[in-house]
């Protein structure tokens, strides 16, 4: 019994879009609405998997399957493959159920050979257009399907064009296309080293492996992987009978969408050429003329058009995106979508499609990428400014928004410009935790090294600041304080400088930015999303502002504040230095009594914002040498400072060396060697709590979180005194309030003992970020330097960091999920890693039974929206 | 309804161990075997746990029982505690489940008080017996109940000999005693502000609770994490009827083995003191005499112990360690239980029951335990030379074994030396991969730094030379070539250096060796365990050598070849380092092309030495960094003689830089990067392969292992190549192999997707090193530093590196060999982690169906007796 792999298009329907791509479906559905759709058929996904399973060839069985399919389709037009007296020509497309650039695109008139070309000119009594078809086959398929550099054939028609002393293609006469066509016809076997195909069937068959290969080049894996589309899904086929824009001044191409994609204003918006094929609107040659002004040209087929897109958007109930074509006054509908659009007009078109009564609020909600979102969520340049500005060079988008400001060399230099008022951009060859005040008073970090993860662009997306980092094009030297581009231009302190985190790009000069709007159509949709969700969004937050910035956005508690953070500020980290270097208890409880009053107001302060929000607070993390210099210069001069010698300092600095920090003393295992740290930030915790209600009367009820557990005794005895020292402060202060313990499940072995660890936790938080090195047994500053093999290799199509590796770690986290329920059915599950502000990773969340995320604040509304859609994709 | 914690003797049995402890349930099999035993009663070892849950007190349940149990046991001696008349006195001593040194062993006379201690001297017609056992008591109880320091009795007691005029403790008076006894009772009350106390159930109930405090105490602990005895066993009590040997000269006591513990030899051995108690017998005042001897001084006594010794070897069926006393001319057995022996009498005793009769080869088996086997395997010192030498120093006891040579500094003149016939000792700071040459021709190494893990200690435990590392009380100098130790001591270059391996001792002086002896006992044991044992055996070997060695000792194949440490030979590592710096496919290729031959070379080897048995071959692992130095001018230094510039190596160095390197760009991660190094190794394994079989008519079937795999489509990758590689060398051969790829799994991911990597995997072998590492999220490098705290504060009581974690690492374990086996149902399974030595390690892979285990050649007896334990464990 043989498989289906070619399906006419009145075999298929818009429900098959994973069978026949996305434009298959859609030209099927046309097709049974009665719409005027040129026939054809599609050569499904699943043939695409089985070429590459047969080691790139087309099994015959398809090839057959073609055969049949295209001689239904000769047959309802009348025409005939090579027939010399009426001969049929297709146009071949690729699409892939979800929409590709970078793959190939369009391959129209084949068919065409020396011999149906006379016969076209014949029929259609246009030899021009015949030959001018023909020539455009002939380069088309020979860029797209042989992969002959596409300039050489346009070298010839330039050459062509001064020979006869003609501007523009349409001035060539049939005689002149004749001539071309030979030379590419000549250039095509000097290429190849064969005839340019003259059998139909040939062309056609190897248009269909393009279309295939085109699945795999490196543009298409980049977006894969960028999309998180699985190289398993394949692309299909679409072979479609021609019809002709450009067969007279009665013909014509365009392009529509149902409602305007950059605003979502409900009024047909598109454009059109008469006497075009499709590549024509595209080239830019001749300025299209506006949808509307075809009513004016043939008015009933503008009418219909109107008809035939109301009808459309009424079907699939959402803005469509079309391609029609005008043959000789006769409207042909090419293609129909859901048109992309604007962040702006996603949330227009749902709302307005709601009050229209085509949707529900469930579908609106549902219909908005949650990606998108981020865009509105950050200032932007001013659409007039950025239109005249020039990038002077590109770097990684690493936090989005944009930012205007003067820029400085060193945190300390940003910090005191921003206040005298100055609005400052901050550039550092790479950043270093030691620069987080200067980070948070810039308007904007730029940084020449590090990627994705770095330094840089984690803090600024946890700041919601906008970021540029790992700027190869950009020379910062911080010496000189000077930015030298690749470009040549150098920029000096305190020069206006420009950054758009969303693109990557960095301007030479000021432009004007515009604040996010998070009110109208953005708040409706929030609205309906909070509705439908039932995962709680908190979020990362380590700052009375930072909290106030979430709760802006929804923010409904804290997931996870960091408490080294604030060790890093420059009145604190003396005392924290002070207390690393201690060598006995004593001297440590005396430096800790210094930071404790800081840390309490931290806290209180936090509290105070969040209301009585949850607070989960995470204690100390870092090694400790993250604390301490590396250089023997620093080490001399903090050595001075601190009043020690420099063979002191310099010593403490040796032992506190790791060969693999990432796994060496940290996180708990800094509280199971000096419990006194554990028991002053529980006294900070505490007292915080107690004094805000005795101030503000809220019930503040701190969740502490112990990170880095493997083992249920290394918490029990963490545990231990911390529930002392709370005990203690309580009755110090005759206050008894209710808080919480509870762990980050980050370490393998955590997620595989959670029963264990279940039963000292009452809650636990997945710490995704350093449970994803673990389980994959590489780290995340390391692994940079590899993993874009990887990517090359199709070994990993999506970056773990930014999305839950479901099979591997995700597995660990159900596994965590289940084993903690099971000892305590009620426990508190979240998330607190990077992952917490990815849309599949919160569906995972969902899916496993977690009660909240937690992301960076500029995630909330993502998160908001993913949840919503996650509940909705999962009832 | 109460839970029952006391036992009387009579209610025990043999088969009670857990609940009465070692001693208990000896004592109670005598009783039942009616062999004298003075009647007494055991606290269990519930009733130890119980004290500790309910904070380190004794509850008044248990405190009613004891009373109950003495009521009884009291009736049965016909005396009273505390009576004036016949006054009760009896021992306490403590007694877990295993025989654990570093507890609290002994309470003798409890019961004596200032009322009694005058009826004991009516009764027994004996005033100084009386005050000299008073005395002793308040001593015992002081320090062993109280911790008050002994050596300020052991200073009365000294003062009162000098005021005295008199040399031993037998030639004070009964008044001398006297006066000592009021001493001591002021030196009590001075120490803990109250009297001593009168009331024997206070003493008792003190004692009690003493014992179990001391199953905490810090020695304890120790011994527990070395022996793998969990916190929770706790120990048991037991409290018996005083007899006196110190009654008079009809009086006496000692101890007895049934055969000898030093050899085996059946013959009673022993020793015995007459007119004295237990300690005098240790404390080596007074010269035992030989157990033959007390036939001449009470020869029925003897017979009745000949008689019992007898009873109780049948009975136990093993050679059993007895105490006895003697009052009165009364014998009375005070404990048995099976006598420690030494490695060579394990073997001699286990042989000669088998020949007896007495057991079966399957109990033999079972009667021995690996570890002690490990004696056997290495040279020793010969005992008598070992007698006149002085240690001085000791560190740690990294590789075991004796090893006496010339000390040298570098590798390269430990090598040169030995090169000259020498014995040379290769003195370190630590080792590197570099001085790999130099260890391998050195007798032993000795470092002073690095732990049990470090590099000296785990190749030296690989290549089974002794080793003695991280010895803090030497200070090696390399540059003067001197190690000067904390004693003063100064040793140069080319003197003489003795090193015990299994003690950690050094000597600075020639202490002569004597080789190991594998025939005899040995060899019948083991071939009783090979015919028991399922899991078979491979080793860890890179060398013809080290795969000899192991052949010598059983093993049945390879489990890991580790082909980088090829790479550091001395005439590799230009040609390795040629092709790090490589910045081209083909510079890479050019360089491969020298290690090819080389390498090839080694596998032949291998492949020789190893006949048909199955080798296990891995491909490159570090991180290439490892190839090169760190410092500038080792850096100039390779950069000359590699005829490249400074900054040229500088950057190859600076880019291979790693924060993490554990997790960094290493295993099959190179290989995906640089295939062309997986090619080479897959050539050089094939080639060789053929060639042996050309050669030697040996059909080798490589397999090739695949390290630090994620995801299966990271091994399929890789694969791809070695397949294509492999059939590629077949083709030019003209000789079709078989071989096979299978992975480490050692990457918690792989564990977890352990289904899909066995679609590619033909094998698994558990990397538990690595494992253990990512599991428990802590390197092992750097986990020395706090791993201490977790011991101290009993969060580990083993060292997971050492012993596989079965709660963690093991669930991994067992999920990737049931979803292995899921895919694959016949794919093989192995460990070749350190873990593959240690037996109850070798227990767990028996128990979750590992095809074999592998191990350095020297553990290999080990590893087969612990195949076989673990197989009639888990019938």
């Amino acid at each position: 019994m043989s498989h289906k792999y070619v399906y006419l298009f009145n075999e298929g329907n818009a429900g098959m879009r994973d069978l026949l791509g996305g434009k298959g479906a859609n030209l099927a559905e046309m097709t049974s609405l009665g719409l005027p759709v040129p026939y054809g058929f599609t050569v499904s996904t699943e043939a695409c998997t089985r070429y590459y399973e047969d080691g790139k060839v087309i099994n015959d069985e398809i090839v057959e399957q073609i055969k049949a399919a295209l001689a239904i389709t000769e047959e309802k037009a009348g025409k005939k493959f090579g027939s010399a007296e009426n001969p049929f020509l297709v146009s071949v497309r690729s699409g892939a159920r979800a929409s590709m650039p970078g793959m190939m695109d369009t391959i129209l008139n084949l068919g065409l050979n020396d011999e149906t070309v006379e016969a076209l000119a014949r029929l259609t009594d246009n030899p021009r257009f015949a030959y001018d078809s023909y020539r455009r086959f002939i380069q088309m398929f020979s860029d797209v399907v042989m992969e002959i550099d596409k300039e050489k054939f346009s070298r010839l028609l330039e050459n062509k064009k001064k020979a006869n002393n003609v501007e523009l293609d349409k001035d060539l006469t049939a005689e002149n296309l004749k001539e071309l066509i030979n030379e590419y016809k000549a250039l095509y076997k000097a290429e190849m080293g064969v005839d340019f195909p003259q059998e139909p069937m040939v062309q056609l068959l190897e248009a269909v492996k393009a279309v295939f290969r085109s699945w795999d080049n490196p543009r298409a894996i980049v977006y894969r992987r960028m999309n998180d589309i699985p190289a398993s899904w394949g692309t299909a086929v679409n072979v479609q009978s021609m019809v002709f824009g450009n067969m007279g001044d009665d013909s014509g191409t365009g392009v529509a969408f149902t409602r305007n994609p950059a605003t979502g204003e409900k009024k047909l918006f598109g454009e059109f050429l008469m006497n075009a094929q499709g590549e024509d609107v595209v080239a830019g040659i001749r300025t299209p003329e506006t949808i509307d002004s075809l009513k004016t040209i043939n008015e009933s087929v503008y009418n219909q058009f109107v008809q035939v897109a109301q009808t459309l958007e009424d079907h699939y109930r959402d803005m469509q995106d079309m391609e029609f074509t005008i043959e000789r006054g006769k409207l042909f509908m090419l293609q129909t979508r859901n048109g992309k659009r604007t962040a702006a007009a996603a949330l227009q078109v749902a709302v307005d499609l709601v009050n229209e009564g085509m949707i529900t609020k469930e579908e609106a909600v549902n219909m908005i990428d949650p990606k998108q979102l981020d865009a509105l969520l950050h200032p932007q340049f001013a659409a007039a400014e950025l239109k005249a500005a020039k990038p002077v060079a590109t770097g990684l988008a690493a936090s989005p928004g944009a930012a205007c400001g003067k820029v400085y060399f060193s945190a300390d230099a940003a910090k005191a410009h921003h206040e005298t008022g100055e609005k400052v951009v901050l550039a550092r060859k790479e950043t270093s935790p030691e620069d987080i005040e200067g980070m948070s008073a810039s308007e904007g970090i730029f940084t020449s090294f590090g990627g994705m993860t770095s330094h840089a662009a984690v803090v600024a997306r946890q700041l919601g600041t906008c970021c540029v980092s790992g700027c190869k094009e950009a020379y910062i030297d911080e010496e000189s304080k000077t930015i030298t581009f690749n470009s040549g231009a150098v920029m000096k302190e305190g020069d206006w400088i420009s950054l758009d985190g969303t693109t990557g790009k960095v301007y030479a000069e000021a432009i004007k930015t515009q604040p996010a709007e998070l009110s109208g159509n953005f708040a409706t949709i929030m609205e309906w999303a909070d509705a439908i969700r039932t995962l709680k969004i908190r979020t990362n937050a380590d700052s009375p502002a930072q909290a106030a910035t979430a709760i802006k956005f929804g923010a409904e508690g804290i997931g996870l504040c960091r408490t080294e953070h604030m060790f890093f500020d420059e009145d604190r980290i003396p005392a924290v230095r002070e207390m690393i270097v201690s060598k006995t208890v004593e001297e440590r409880e005396r430096a800790l009594a210094k930071i404790l009053p800081m840390q309490r107001e931290d806290f209180k302060g936090i509290y105070k914002v969040m209301k009585e929000h949850p607070v989960t607070i995470r204690f100390l993390d870092p090694p400790l040498h993250e604390f301490l210099p590396t250089k023997d210069e620093d080490i001399a001069a903090l050595a001075e400072t601190m009043g020690i010698t420099f063979e002191q300092l310099k010593e403490t600095v040796a032992a506190l060396h790791e060969s693999n920090p990432m796994m060496g003393h940290r996180g708990c295992r800094l509280s199971v060697t000096y419990p006194e740290i554990a028991e002053m930030q529980t006294r900070a915790v505490i007292e915080a709590a107690i004094e805000v209600r005795q101030e503000d009367g809220y019930n503040i009820v701190p969740e502490i979180m112990i990170p880095l557990v493997g083992e249920v005794k290394e918490l029990a005895y963490v545990k231990s005194f911390v529930v002392a020292t709370a005990k203690k402060v309580m009755e110090e202060k005759g206050m008894e309030i209710p808080y919480m313990v509870g762990t980050m499940i980050e370490i393998p072995r955590a997620a595989l003992t959670a029963d264990d660890i279940a039963k000292e936790a009452e809650f636990f938080s997945f710490g995704t970020n350093d449970l994803t090195q673990m389980t994959f047994g590489f780290s995340r500053d390391d692994a940079g330097k590899f993993l874009k093999d990887y990517y090359d290799k199709k070994i990993f199509e999506s970056d773990p960091f930014a999305r839950v590796d479901q099979i591997g770690v995700g597995k660990l986290m159900k596994m965590a999920a289940d084993l903690g329920r099971q000892t305590r059915p009620n426990i508190k599950l979240g998330i607190c890693g990077e992952h917490g502000g990815d849309p599949s990773s919160i569906e995972f969340c969902h899916k496993i039974g977690l009660n909240y995320v937690s992301c960076s604040p500029f995630r909330i509304p993502i998160a908001r929206l993913a949840a919503a859609q996650a509940k909705l994709r999962n009832k």
